[in-house]
C-alpha cells in the first residue's frame, strides 16, 4: 500500500486525510507549520508528526506526497517532492498566481505532467457523467457551455484580501471545468464584474458577481456566471449545448423528498449544504485516481499543466474587468494585456 | 355543419356549449326545465330557446343532441334522441343509478353502442398520449395500473344526499379510466372508504376517502385512490406498470415557473385548479370526436355500454364498502352480492 | 366591440386573426399587397378586403389596426393609422433597422407611447409570472439574468439575407425580454457569435450561435444565449437570480406524462413543437390586453419606444460582434461605435 | 468502543461488516457455519474467527451481536445472546414464519424491547424525512398511505421455495414501512397477487405482483404495490397524503444529469441500482443508531415486536390471497382465519 505524507493540516487536509481512510490509502506522516495541528490530524487517523517539510517529503515510507498547505507554498513544496521522486498531488490552485505558476511549470519541465493537480469536481459523478456523454459523442458537437457556480454565503471578509480575487479563488474551478468540458483553449475571453452582495467586498477591491465569457477557436461559447451568495444553497450547474443535444449536470438534491400542501406542489428537498456535502465522494474518488496512476504507472487525468493555464484564464479575467476589454489569450499563456 | 340541441342549461351544458363553439360546431337550440337557464344560454350562444324537449329534439335544423341536464333525465332524454334519429352524446354518468343503466341500454338494445357517453377523461391529451403509449406496446403487459384521484375540497353538503355516494359520482370517472387502460373488465373488486374530510359526509351516509382494489382474469391488479379533499389543489394521476416498463400521467402544472428561495428549492407552480382547467381542453377534444363520428359515420370511441359498465363498478364498489368483502363480478353486470 | 383592421395576411397575421377570435373581437377588413391572400383570410374570419391600405386605415367600422406586414413597411402603416386616429398594434419588430425605428419615433413624437408593439412573450404566462414574482420583491434585487432561447431548426436558407441577422431577427425578443426583466436599460453590450449550425449561413453573412452579455448601471448582469438549431425542441427558459433567491421560468412540457423502461427513468414528454405552440396563448393575451387598453384608455404595457431600443441593441450587439469589443449604450439609442 | 460479534458472513453479514467500520464500531469476532465463509471475512476485516456460535457469543471483548445468519437460525442466536447478556441486533425478519417469531417473543418477555431489529429503511434519509415531516404534523391527519417497492428483476428461482413467498421475503420491509408511517396497527388487510412475471414462480407456489390494502381503526388506508421485475431499476417510493397535504419520498437519482435529445427533453439520469446502492447508507446509519444506543442505554427505535407484528401480518396477507378475502387483524397477532 502507498505511504502518504500529507503537506498540511488545516481543514482542506482534514478533507484529504479522511478521504485518504475511505479510499484505503495509508496516511504515513503530516507535516503543517502549526505543529499542533499536525499533532491533533495525527492523533486522530494514526500517522507520525513531521518536524519538518524535508522530514516529511523524505520519510522512507512515503512514496506520495499530498500538498494541501496555503497556496503560497504550494510550488515549493511541489518541486520538492518531485525532486525528492515522489509521487505528487496538489491541492488546487497550483500557485497563488500566473507568475508563481508559470515559475512551477519552468522548474518541473517534462516533470509538470506527472504531477496530479487536485481540481476534485472533474470527480464529480454528475459532471463526470455530463463529460463522459460528451466524449460518447451524445450531443454531437459542443456549441454552448454554461457553467453556474454559487456559494451559499461569501467568506469571511477578513479571508477577502488574502484571497487572490474572485476569479482566482472561486472562478478557477469554474475555469478547469470549462477547460476540460470544452476540450480545446479559449482564444478570448471578456469579464462583467459586480459587486452586489456585499459593498464591503468592494470596498477591499474585489467584487462578488461576475459572469464571464469565452470563445475558442471552432466557435465554441462558453459562460460562467459566479456569486458568493444564493440563499437557496449551493449552486452547482454545468449545461453543455451541442449539435445533437443537450446534457445538463443538475444540483442533486438531499433526499428524494417531494412536498405538497396548499402553498407547495412537488417541491423538492433542499440542495446538499456546501461543498463538502455536495463534492464528497469527489475528493474520495480523487485520491482513488491518483493512487491507482501511482500503482499502475500512469500520468494523471489532470495536471500541473492545468494549473497554470488556469492561472492564465484568471488572470486574464481579471485584465478585461479591469480593462473593460475582452482579452485576446495564446496557448503559451502569454499576457497579452498591459495596464 | 351538424346542428346541435343541447338539453340542459347548467354549469355543465354551459361547458358543453363553450366546447361546441370552440369546435367549430353549431348550437341551434337549447331546453331546460328552467326556461330562464335556458333563455340565458341561448342569449349567450345565438342559439334558440325550445319550449319543451320534445321541441329540442325535433327540431328539423338538430342533427344532434348533448344531454346535459341532472343525471335522473339522461336515460329519458336518450332514447327520445335516439327514436327521433339523432346523434346523441350524454354527459356521464348514464343513469344515476345501476338499475336505470340497465333499462336505458336494454330500450336502446345494439344502439346502445352509438351513443356517444361523455367520459371526457378520455379525451385529455395526458391521459391519452398514456393509453397510447401502452396501446403501443411501450410498457409491454400492463400489470399494475393506479389511479389517484382527489379534489380539491368537498362538495356542498347539500349536494351529498343527491349525488349517489363518492362511488357513483366522483369514482365513477375513474372507473372508467380504469376499463379504458385494463383494456379487460375486472373479475372482482374490494373497497375501503372512510369518513377523514369532514363527519358531516359521514352522517349523511356517505364517504369522502377511499381506496378500491380490481382484479382482472389475467392478473392485471388496479388501484382507485380518491379523497374529496387536497389542500394542495386537483390532484389526477395515472400510473400504468407493466413488463417493459411504466407510464405515468402526472398532474401538469399550470406555468414552467420553479422557484427558489431559502425555503425553495426549484419548487413547481401550482396544478391546474379543478376540472375546467385541468380538463379544458378535453371537452373541446371530445365534442371534435363527437362531430367528427357522426360525420364519418362512425361508432364512438366510448359508447352507453361503458356507461353501464361503471355503474355496475360504482354499485359493486358500494356493496363492497358495505358488505365488508370483496365482490365477485360478472361481465353481463348482473349483481352478484346480496344485502 | 372595437372593429380592427389587420394589416396584412400572411402567417403571423392568421395567428394574430384567430386570436383576435379567440379574445372576442371583431375583424373588420384585412388588406395585403397579395390580394388573393387577404381574401383567403377574409373568407376564412368574414371580414371584408380592403383593395388599398387606405381604405382598410379609414375603414368607418375600424377603430383599431393591427399591422403584420412585412417589417420593412411596418413604420410608415404606423405613421399612417397613428394619424388616422386609430388604435395601433404592430408586429415585431418596429422596424427593419435602427434608423427607420428611429425615424418612426421622431415621427410619433409622444404618441409612441400610445402605439402597441407586439413583442408577445411578455403575455407567456410562464414568463410573466416569472416577472410578477420579481417585482413582488420574492427574489429581492436581480442580480444575474440568463434568456436561453434556442429555434427549433434555422429558417429557410433564402430567408437569411432579408432577416436582418440573428440579432434582429431572433435575438429582438431576447433583448425585449432582457430589458423588461432587468427594469433598467444596459450600459455596455458584448457580443459573441459562431456559425456552427450550417456553413451556408455564415457565407451568408450570418451567424447560428450567439452569445452576448449586458450590464446596467446598476451592476446586473445579462447572459443571452441563442442558437438556430436545438435538436430537442423549442428551447425557452428564463432564469432570474436576486439577492433572496431565483425564479426559473421552464419549458412547459406538452403532457404531464413521464416515461420509464430499461433507459429511460422518468423521461418528461416532449416541450411544445415551436412558437405557435409554446406561445399559443400569448398571442390572444396580447390582443385582449390591446383590446381592453384601448376601451379603458389606458398606454399599452409595451410600446414603440421598446421597439426603438430593442432595434439599438441588436445594432449594438451586431457591432460589438463585428468590431470585436464592448460596445458602450446610451439610453437615447446614439450609436458609440464606428466601423 | 463496543465490541461486535458478527454471526453470519454471507452477503448481509459483510454489508453489515463495512457499515460497522464505516460507522466506526469494532468488529472483534465472525462465526459462521460455513468456516471458509468465517475465515474470509474476518481476513478482510481483522475480526478473529470464532469456531462455534458459543465462543462468539461469549467472546469477553464482545458486547454486542449482530444476527446476520440464515433466517431459520435468527430465534435461536437472539435468544442465546440476549441471555448472554449482550446487546442484539438482527437481521430482518425476525424469523421465518409467525410461529417461530411468537415463539421468540415469548421467549424474550420484556426484553423483546431492547432487540434491535435491522429494518433498515427506517434509516433511509429519504424515508426518515418523510416519516419527519409527517411527525411535525406537516401533512397533518396521515389519510392514505401508498409504498411502492419493486425490485429490478426476480431472485434466482432456485431461492424461491426456500424464501417464505413474496410477502414473507419481500413485502415484509413494506409492512414495516407501513406500520412505522401509519402509527398504528391496521385492522384488516386484503391481498391480490398474481404471477406475470415469470411462469416458473407460480408453479413453485408463489406470486411475483401483489397488491395489498389494509385499513387502521381510525380510517387511514394503506396500499403496498410489489413487483419481483421492474425494468427501470429499483423502484422505492412512499406517498403518504393527509389532511394538510402530502410528502413523497421518491427514488433518488444516480446523479443530478439529465439528457435532451430528439427523443429525450429532460430525461433524469438512472435509479441506484439495487438495494445495495439505493439503501447503502441506511447500513451504516442503522449500526450507528444500534451503537449509540447501547452507549446511551436507550431502548432501539425499531424492536424485535416490530418483527412479530410485520411476520403476522405476511401471514394475513398470504393468508387473504389464499382463502380470496379480507381478513380481521388483532393487535396480539391472533390468526382470525383458518383455512
Amino acid at each position: 500500500m502507498i505511504g502518504i505524507a500529507l503537506m498540511g493540516a488545516g481543514r482542506m487536509a482534514r478533507v484529504h486525510a479522511k478521504a485518504i481512510g475511505a479510499a484505503g490509502g495509508r496516511l504515513v506522516t503530516v507535516f503543517d507549520v502549526a505543529e499542533a495541528a499536525a499533532t491533533s490530524l495525527a492523533g486522530d487517523t494514526g500517522a507520525s508528526v513531521s518536524r519538518s517539510a524535508e522530514e516529511a517529503l523524505h520519510h522512507p515510507d512515503v512514496a506520495a506526497v499530498l500538498v494541501a498547505t496555503s497556496s503560497n507554498t504550494h510550488v515549493d513544496y511541489i518541486i520538492q517532492a518531485v525532486q525528492a521522486g515522489k509521487g505528487v498531488m496538489c491541492e488546487k490552485p497550483l500557485a497563488p498566481n500566473l507568475s508563481e505558476a508559470q515559475r512551477c511549470i519552468q522548474a518541473l519541465g517534462v516533470r509538470a505532467g506527472g504531477v496530479f493537480l487536485a481540481f476534485n469536481r472533474r470527480f464529480d459523478s454528475g459532471h463526470a457523467a455530463l463529460k463522459k456523454a460528451i466524449d460518447a459523442g451524445e450531443i454531437g458537437n459542443l456549441e454552448q457551455l454554461t457553467i453556474t457556480s454559487r456559494d451559499p454565503c461569501p467568506p469571511p471578509l477578513e479571508y477577502i484580501p488574502t484571497s487572490g480575487g474572485l476569479f482566482r479563488d472561486m472562478m478557477i474551478h469554474d475555469f478547469d471545468m470549462a477547460r476540460w468540458i470544452l476540450g480545446e483553449e479559449p482564444v478570448s475571453i471578456y469579464s462583467c464584474g459586480s459587486c452586489l452582495v456585499d459593498p464591503e467586498i468592494g470596498r477591499l477591491g474585489d467584487i462578488d458577481t461576475a459572469c464571464v465569457t469565452m470563445l475558442t477557436a471552432s466557435g465554441k461559447q462558453a459562460v460562467i456566471l459566479n456569486s458568493r451568495r444564493a440563499v437557496y444553497g449551493y449552486d452547482q450547474r454545468i449545461e453543455a449545448f451541442g449539435s445533437a443535444g443537450m446534457v445538463i449536470s443538475d444540483n442533486p438534491k438531499a433526499t428524494g423528498v417531494r412536498r405538497y400542501s396548499s402553498n407547495a406542489f412537488g417541491a423538492p428537498d433542499r440542495f446538499r449544504a456546501f461543498f463538502l456535502e455536495r463534492y464528497g465522494d469527489s475528493y474520495r474518488i480523487e485520491i482513488e485516481s491518483f493512487l491507482r496512476g501511482l500503482a499502475e504507472g500512469k500520468p494523471p487525468p489532470v495536471n500541473a499543466n492545468d494549473g497554470l493555464q488556469t492561472a492564465y484564464l484568471a488572470e486574464a479575467a481579471a485584465a478585461s474587468l479591469r480593462l473593460g476589454r475582452a482579452i485576446e489569450l495564446r496557448t503559451n499563456c502569454e499576457a497579452t494585456w498591459h495596464d
